[in-house]
Order: structure tokens, then sequence, then C-alpha cells
């Protein structure tokens, strides 16, 4: 967070098909994959529900009201890439808008990630640009001070790297960093594909008391039923 | 909220039928019709909109962060059933998912109220099965620490008793005590049967200042018109 | 704000035609046309999404946990209009339900705009009247002591005087002066005018740091590049 | 929550002596010899530094912006108690100044509770009258609307009914149940009484690791150091 | 609020011997005067407690993250001012510290009343100088963007017109216009007249219920003892 | 912050001379001296007010609610360091007290900083052992689940590596990263080295507008004055 007014032209990205093997499986799911780690603070909310992707990362930092930073990573992004942006002090401003997100769509951008606000959602929606961020807010930014693009930021309380995968849908957001993709995907597959069974059984009325075994560590550690 | 590890298995619910007669008459309603009292605080939203449902509560107090008692409460909820869950410290964590819901809808259960968060929100969606929570997020719980199932809890800031009756809608979430459903349910249907000649009146045109004669009682309070 | 249990009858409104256009242009770009000032804080939301309405503000001041006046100002809506509720206190109580909305909606008032709670909201969605508003609360109120009505207030951070236009979507709430309508719609629409072409380019892949000559500024602000 | 209007005149206190040693045990002890329950939320906190006091509580259930049931319930304190005031929604507004205090400390309260706001604080302070609230304000209250003394409450998340024990201090505010004080005295004193001594082996050194056996656990459960 | 990049320099004030008459009433007495308006939201606080002034109003209008005017205003003042800031957005960040306080001190300034953030908040103890601020905070600001001083502003939800009369001690801040502060001064000195016959009659014991003759109204309204 | 279980033992500490240098310099003028970047999020606050303080990061993960590691954290502080306390979630809890104070002091540390809650803050203020955290709360925590000591962390929103410089005071938290420590410790002073001049020009009236030379500035960006 310490490298103001720098560019990273050339940032390793997260293995592509694992990343994009992620989105299907949810924020949810790979968060405890990666050991319950990894998620962004509850408040960033989708500004439309019902979008799961998943992406690369190009970060970019920006200052209070100023989203002049955001027109520069834009030449960064590559088809597969998600931007994630933070911001240097609290703000709930709109950095971004229909604009933005047409030329950030055209680039290839998968939707953006940022911890402040947006605007134009009703445009955003219909466009099919999905956004995560703290607010929604009409209010403009100017562009004079600069920032930098992919650098490690902390974005809504977690860290990020440049080439980091990302996880969102309607339930948050999830990073996984980028060496750490290929091991969670596969932990991820593998508690996805415990859970058809155990739905099954649940939907049967099997309790998880009996299915998970809890009845013998729950008298242990005390608990008493009282008729 | 005194006892801790205890699970009271046979507890009194309100009057099925005063009970299921409250869901179409609505929070605001029922809210007023026990003198504008029994509300949770404001931040309860539903994870999707248009649900109005009413049920009994079956009581779970958890710890931050610890979701094992849901699987204890599981086998007390019956058919017709809102689970209502209060957690010891502030806390905004994923405590329940489609899993759980698999298991709480096929025991019969209504709805979920959770001073905490959830998460697998599409899911639930897809399910029909509504949840009103103070945060939506991914963040899982883990299995360690034992609490309480159907003691009276304090769920956003209402006390609630076991065998309460719960109604929750895109308003809120009101609790009505067990012994004053009956009542409850007179006085909200009186309230209700009001409604439609006023409505008719307000639609024509008259002013709720002549409908409720306010015009007298606003002059004495010291009301002036100037033009 | 100072004036307490008065009520103004004849309030000068913005011109209408101007007011109307107001609301194709959306609360951001008016927001930009005036200079980036205007906008009511973040916090206020629609209670539906997917409304863009423009009206002319009928202001009401009210005490917390009561809605007296709601009925005072209901008297002075003239078509148009759009009632503008402050509260004196910190208030989430739900002010506003759909008998209110009959009655407005009959006096021919294009929405409400309130620094409080609204209930009803299912019911409001299907009558099409729009709120923005802090909370959405069952929590009823009184009619106890009275307030004041078309008198200078402060909403949600922004001070609104009777006759204003109010443009409202899902990116917020924007005030426009009385006075300030005619040029702001002017300069909303100059840039309305101006976006359709930068889309263009955009979508065709052109970047912002060309379109807006930025690459060269960005340098003297000391921005560098590492590949 | 659910009796408006009434007022208890003869309430079972704590027993005072029990009571009164609670005290010097602040409220972390307490609140741990309860088994981590009866703590009110975080956001109470006292308008001056310093103190530590228990007494026993008569409640007062008032609604937003009105205080007329203080005045109520002034009269039902006896040497020793507390109040303890809850409000029917959330509330900022200064409920309690320097006159009630007199009035409530000349009939041997030693001190208010109040989820909501207080003012005169700094003659509060000269006056020794310690208060813990949700917010300072001088937003003054009405006397319009009547409420309840001395039912059950639910203040700041936790449930208190009239008798029971408050302890509070720079930490927070500890409702111990009435039938629970002598139990929770004995439990605190005992945890008291071991603190001496971990305190002079911590301050001579010795670490928590090895004071408390946590090597082994610690190893157990999948801890590893690395040089 | 709708006039950027400009300063006036003729500002009418309120009456000197008024307003310095207005800080030994205190805000909560003033507030009370004026009919229970003019207070700012409590979220405004003291950087340090004690301290009870008033003075008339120099205001500023500043961008998020900017305190460029600061300087501007610093000109403006005149000894027995009160500089009030406002932002055009939600920010937290430092905008006002030592040297700056330095310079309002040494033109006469009495304090600096700012919906944002303070820091040196140590150092403006040491020099007696008060701030009444949303937020304490190290972040520094920019001197990029252009405001205004001395136009109407609305900060912390009050609006402010330049040469109103600020009140401000440890239970928040008041404004009085500037015609109201003769007539507020009145009501505010007839009402603290009154009170110390009061305090002493409810020093002895005697009730509010009783010496404000409440004992009929209540039962009026319902009330009901309970033995 | 994706390392659970790990403890790293050898840690590479900031220059213990330059660490030492940086308090009496103070958070705003270090934040200023890095360019405006490394501040805390300014909800940390100083449980007593006063102190001014830096030293070298020893780091730890917890969970919410779980206090464990931080007896793990105790063996790996040496004279001279700043606990710097993590938490996978949002949390409010009392993870810190006199005991763990009392360890910690006697391992020679200066203070802790961390994104939760402290109790015993009249004893620790006793003790001298300042904290910085988000909350008081006397909510204990239990010792169930590992987390990690001297792994990179995100505490309030900022990135902290073990052996970073940690400058704590009443304006708030600002880190170093290590190896900036010395080219921040410069920057600051000579930044601390100009201000003297500049109060002295302030006090004696001249302007920040003719000291910094603004008024050209101000006039090109439009300023006007109006008489």
């Amino acid at each position: 967070m310490f490298e103001l007014g720098v560019v990273y032209r050339n940032i390793t990205r997260a293995d592509r098909a694992a990343t994009d093997a992620l989105a299907s499986l949810g924020s949810a799911t790979v968060h405890e994959a990666m050991g319950r780690v990894g998620l962004m603070k509850p408040y960033m909310r989708p500004i439309y529900p019902g979008v799961q992707v998943s992406g690369t990362a190009v970060t970019v930092l920006l200052h209070p009201g100023d989203n002049w930073m955001m027109h520069v990573a834009a030449e960064q992004i590559q088809p597969g890439d998600f931007v994630v942006a933070a911001i240097t002090a609290d703000c709930t401003d709109g950095y971004f808008g229909d604009l933005l997100a047409t030329s950030f769509q055209a680039r290839g951008a998968r939707g953006l990630i940022i911890d402040a606000g947006c605007r134009d959602v009703k445009t955003l929606k219909e466009m099919n640009f999905p956004v995560w961020s703290k607010a929604i807010s009409s209010k403009g930014t100017i562009k004079a001070t600069i920032g930098s693009v992919n650098i490690p930021v902390v974005c809504a309380g977690m860290s990020v790297h440049p080439g980091d995968a990302i996880v969102a849908d309607d339930d948050g957001v999830v990073v996984v960093p980028r060496l750490l993709v290929a091991k969670t995907l596969e932990a991820a597959q593998a508690r996805e594909a415990n859970e058809g069974a155990k739905r099954d059984k649940l939907a049967a009325g099997v309790l998880g008391l009996d299915m998970y075994n809890m009845r013998e560590p729950l008298a242990k550690a005390g608990l008493k039923y009282i008729d």
C-alpha cells in the first residue's frame, strides 16, 4: 500500500482454468476450502443479485473522491480480469458508472470490486456488468491525484495482490492468493462432492445430529435435555 | 439468557390456528394491534423480498462464530415452527446455509430469524426458505461450544420465549407472546376491517385531516396557516 | 428549521416542464451538472428498484415517532409534487404506509423522500408509489406534536426549500434549488449529449486515457510505468 | 415488554449485601462468573470514567423522545437502586439531565443505565451521579405518552427484570438475575482469589503457555513453530 | 450549499453581547429555549471535555479530503468567531491540526465545529483550542479544489448561516439563527432562572410527580399502579 | 492472512533506534512523511489519552471470540515490541485484560493494537500499558481454535508485517513498513523541523494564504471574493 504513483504492467495472473472453475463453487465453499479465511467484510454487496463470477485481480489504489486511476487501470485489464479498487481512506463517493463500465467491459473485465460507492446501477444491470461495493451514490469524483495500479492493496479488510483469484456472488467476495488457486479448487471441489449426498439425507429427514455423529460430543460438552 | 447447555424438549406453542391467521395481517398491523410493541430492530431484513409468514418460535442461543446448536435445534422443530436464533455477542458470520435449510425445511420449519449472518442466499431463495438476518456473509462457523435450545432469548432487541408467535414480512419481524396471540389476532383483524373503508375514502380524495377530524386538535395545538 | 407549528399554503414551485425534464437525466447527471453538489446522504435508498422520477418539493418537518404532520402535508400536495420529510432527531420509525400513500397519490404526489422509516413496502410497490427512506420499519408513530409544512428543512444532510426540484432514482436523491432548475437542466442535457459519442468510443476499445488526453497530465503528476 | 401503562410498586430486590459486594469485583469478573453471559452491548459507555458500582434494578420503559415515565420511576426508587431505562425504538435523545439526577440521587439511586441519550454530563460528573448511555445529546424530550415501571425490559440487548443486580464500570454493564446473585458472587470471588497468584507469576515472566499448560493442547490442535 | 468558489467578506454577525451571554447557559438550555430545535447530530463530540463556549459562525464548505479553504476561511475570522466547517460528502480525514489552530487562534477564533476529522488533539488541548468533530484521524488532506466561505451550509444535519450564534459544550453543538439570538437568550435565561428553585425542591426529596402536578394527567392517560 | 496454525519465531525487526525516534514525531507527521498512507481506520482509539509511543510489530491472527493465540504471542515478544492483533471476522469481544497485560509488560511489550475489544481498562491505565482498540467490552473469550503469530495480517484496514514499526498516539495508529523506517524518519524529521518557524509566523498573525503563497493558485482555480 506504500508505493504511490506506479503502474505495474506485467503481473502474473492465477491459472486461468482453475480461476474460472472457482465460479460455480461460490464464495462460501471457496472460503471454507481455504480454512475459513479470505473473505472481504460483509458490507460489500452486489449492486444487483444473482451473479456468481470469478476472475483475476487487477488492483487499483485511489484517493478519497478521486477516480483518476480508474482510467489508468482500464489499460491494464485483460480478458478474464476482475478490477479490485481500494481507497486510502473511507469514502462512499460514486467512483464508477456506465462510461467506465463500458470501457472495462470492452477490455474484457468481468466485474468490479470497490471499497467505496458506485453509480448508474440501473444501467450497469442492463449491461450485465456486476459490481460489489460498499455504497451506491450519485456523488461524482475528481481527477487530481495519482495512485497506483497493480500493487498489493487492502480492500474491505482483505489483502489482495495483483493476479490473485476473486470469487464473488450474493454471499460476498473471496480472495484466493494466486499460488493457492489450484489447491483451493481441489479442496472446494472435494467439499462440494460431499454435499449432494448430505443434502439428500437431510431432505429425507435425517438429522445433522446423527449424520455428523454429534450426540456424543455434545453430551461430553455437557449438553442436557429437559423434558 | 442464563441457562447454558440445556435443551427444553417440551414447550407449549401458541395456538396454531391463531398463529397462522396472523400471517396475512402482516407485521405492521400486528405490531399496532399489540400497542406498538414487539418489533425487532429494523436492521433485521429478509434475504429476499415478498414473503409474509408466521409461525411458533423454537429458540436457540449460540456463541459468536459457532453454529453447533443449530443442529440441536433442528431436532426440536415441529411443522409450523419458526426458528429464532440469538447470539451471545455481536456477530455477522454466516451461521446458516442451504444444508441446514434443507434439514429445517424437512422438519417443517417455515423460516429462520437470526441476529447474525446467513449464506447461500441464492439457493435459499430457490428453496423458498425465508430468512430474516442482520447480515449476509460467506463466513463459516465452527462447532466447539454448546449453547441452549428453547430458553428465553433476546433477538435483535426483542425478548422471545419458546412458543411465542412470530410474524415476518418485508416490513420487519414482530414477536407476539404466546398468551397474547388470540387477543392480538382479534385486535389486528378489527384494525384491518377498518382499513378498507378508509382506503376507499382516501383514494377518492378525502383528506385524513377531515376523515380523522384532526383540524380542531391541530388548531388547539397551535398550528397556524400562512397564505 | 426554526419555525414550528406553521403551514405555508402558497409556495412557488420550480418550473413544471423543466422539473419534469430532469427525470430522464437521472440523479448522477443532474448532480454533476450542478457542480457535484445537491446530493442527499447515500443512506437514502429506494424501497424498490427501477424508478426514476422528478417533482417539486412539498416539505414537512416532523418530530421523532410522530407522523401527525403527514396529514397536514397531504392537503398541500398538488399534482407533480414530491413530499420531502425531515425529522428533528434521528429516527427509524415507520412514519408512512399504504393509507397515507393512497392519500398522497390521490392528491397527485409522485413519491416521498423521508429521512426516517417507511412500512407497507410490498403494498407501496404494488401501488407504484415510490419512497426513498433511511429505513424500513413496521414501528408505528403517534399523533401528538405539531411540526411545520413548507418551511426550509434539512433532509439527509441536504437543505431543501419548498418548491425545489427533486430528482430520485436507484443512485440516490438530488435537490435542485428552484431558481437553478432551468440552468441545471441545460447543463445536464449538454452533459448527456456528449455521453453517447463517448460511450461508443469506449465500447469500441478506445481508452479513456486517450479519449480524455490524460497521459500527459498523469506523467506530469509523476505516474511511472514499471514493466 | 408488553404491558404498557403499569407501575409495579412492590418488587423483590436482590439481596442487598450480595449485590453490594459485586461492585468491587467489576463487570468483567462478574460476567465470567456467570458463564460469559449477562453483558449489555458494548456501545453502552460511562459518561465519565473511573466509577465502579452495583445496585438493584428499577426498570422503566419509555417511548422515543418522551421521558415522562422517568418521573414516575423516581417515586419507586429506594436507596441502593440502579435505574435501568429501555426505549421502545432506537433513540439518542437526551432523556436525562441534572434535575432528574438531583431527584434520583435524593431518592437514593446509585446511577442510571439508559439505552438512549443523556445530557448535562459536566454537571452529572460534578454531582457524582454516574450514567451509562448509548449517546450524549442536548436533545430534549416531551411528556406525552405513558410507558411502564418495573416490568421486564430489554436494555442494550440484555433482558432485565426489576430487582436484578446491575454491575457497571469502565468495561461495561452486567445484569445478574436476582436469584443468581449469591451464586454469582461466590463464583466471582473464587475467580478473583485466583488472580493474585497468577498475576505475580506473569509479572515475574512466567508465560501463560506454561502456567496454564497450553503447550500440549496447542500442539495437538496442530500449532507449528517455524524458525 | 450551491455556490462554489465564492468568499463573502462582509457578513452580519449576531449581536456580540447576546451571543457571548449564551455560553454560560449551555447547549441543552439554549436548545430547549428555541423550542427543541437547532441541535447538530449527537455524533459531534468535543476532542477534550469541559469546555463551554459560544461564538459567531464563519462558515466554510470543503470537499472530501481537501482542506484548502481552511486557509481562506482563516482570513475571514474576527475575534469572537467560531468556524463551522461542512464537507460535500461524508469524510473522516484530519482536516485540522495545530498549525491551522495557531492561525485561527491568532485571528481570534474561539473554536472549530467540523463535520469530519481533526488531528493533533493533544496539542490542541494544550493550546486551549476546542474542536467539536465527527472523528479524530491523522489522515492528511490535500489542497486541490476550491469550495466557499461564508455561504449557508449544512453541518452535521443542521443548517448554519454565516453570523449565526454557535453554543458548544460537552452535551453537543447548537445553532441559533442570527435574528433569534436576543429572543433565545431571553427565553433561556427565564428557563435557567426557574431551575434553581426546582433543583432545591428535588434535592429535598420532593418528587417531580408532585412538583409538576403530573399525577392527574398520568391517571387520565391510563397509568395504573399495581401493588 | 492465509497461513493458519504457524508461529514464526525469527522475525527481522525494524531498526530499533529509528523506530524509537518515530515516537516523538507522532502519527500525523509520520503518516504525512510516508505520503499520506499507512494509517489504520480512525475507529481505533486509545483506551486512555496522552500516550505517544512506537515499537516493532509482533503480529497475531485470532478467531472471533477466541484469545488463545495471545498466550502464544506473549512468548515471541522482545523488549520494544508492539503487539498487533487482527481477527478473522468483525468482533468486539474483550480479548485482552490485566493478566495478559502483566505478561506482555513483563516481556517488554510497549502496548497492544487490537482490531476488537479490550477490558480492565481502569487497571491497564494504572499499569501504564496502552491499548488502541475498536471497542471496550467485558465480554470474555474462549481458547479453542489456533491462529498464527508473526504472519502478515490486515489490522483495521492496514496491512502489517512482523517487524514493521508502529507509531500510536491520540490521533491514531500508523504502520511504517520495516524497510521504510529510516527513510520515513528522515522525512518526518525534515517536516517537523519546518514546523517551528511556520508556527511562529502563524502565531504572529501571518496568514497561511500568504505564507504558502496560495492567493495566486486560488485565483487561478476561480475563487472569487464578494464584498
